[in-house]
């Protein structure tokens, strides 16, 4: 069992102890969202004293904002997939979406923004921004700049959605769909949201 | 101003002060989360004495559970849709999920329902109930129960992806959508989960 300290130990264990306590804090608020959530309890979770919490996070604020930071590798993940040629890309999105929820350290930082984002104006604006700038901002979809946005808004609510009752709220028969099934059964969905008519009915 | 009582008025009154009760704690739910609502802020918000909510619901656990009931004209709505002819059935399910939200007792019931569901077990299983019985559960999709549970649970995550983003999050431009562009935009897609070949790809 690693020491309780309350003193923030040498230079190479303060990122060890901080993604300890960061990997906690996912976990916490994904379980308890923002007001279910102590810092107590999170630094019982990550096993070290909770003003060593304080210290390297300042506040529960601090450690929300920490917790519900996208990964580099997801925002790199996201970069490359809206380069995808453009009648591949409802395949690509939804392959990285299953892809990115059984990532160890991505999954559990999307649980919790999905998680908290309800409650807190502060993970709200993070979600927004993610969605806007990760999902929506990057894509080169369509003619203009409001065409794009609500066809990668249209992506976003469906992609959302189905990560919702599968990996959160766990509704049969979605969670246990394989990813084969899942592929084939929304993508095209997808794909008439990136390049299909969307004004005809 | 009603008078504050904590002895529970005539029978008349008992049913228009719970309503109120039920109402405020909606949006103190759906605000708030499940942690961050107290009894002592929902009599605030409904003009009570808080042993006045105490004694009509019990307990917290029992105002959630009054604040997240579907609703009967829900349900009805619901049930009706379902009756649809199939090939018209995408257009008709999402018409109804917009007027739910539209409406002054549905909509915010809905959200509290979302807004919970995140973090109680017991909301988490009222949503379970609520999408597999009201979204699934009547449905007639499908040449067998597999196949029907897969399709409406597909349908139930775009509707419910679609709504988040809408109304709850309300990230644009998806939230200044008219209906009209919404129906054109996705309702094909929940078509193609009522009726298409989703296992093709």
């Amino acid at each position: 069992m690693v020491k309780k300290s309350i003193t923030p130990g040498p230079r190479d264990e303060r990122g060890v102890l901080a993604a300890r306590i960061v990997a906690a804090s996912r976990d916490e608020f994904a379980e308890h969202g923002w007001a279910g959530t102590t810092i107590r309890a999170v630094a019982r979770a990550a096993d070290v004293d909770p003003a060593l919490v304080y210290h390297y996070f300042g506040s529960k604020e601090g450690l929300l904002d920490a917790a519900t930071n996208p990964p580099q590798k997801w925002l790199d993940n996201v970069a490359k997939v809206w380069t995808t040629p453009i009648e591949q890309l409802g395949t690509a999105i939804l392959k990285l979406m299953l892809a990115s929820w059984a990532d160890d350290e991505i999954g559990p930082t999307l649980r919790a923004i999905l998680q908290t984002a309800a409650h807190e104006p502060a993970t709200h604006e993070k979600l927004r921004r993610v969605v806007e700038g990760s999902l929506m901002g990057v894509s080169q979809l369509g003619r203009d700049e409001d065409e794009r946005l609500v066809r990668s808004g249209l992506v976003a609510s469906q992609t959302i959605g189905f990560a919702l009752m599968r990996y959160v709220w766990k509704i049969e028969p979605i969670a246990s769909m394989t990813n084969d099934e899942a592929i084939a059964a929304i993508a095209p969905n997808l794909q008439r949201y990136v390049s299909g008519d969307l004004k005809a009915i």
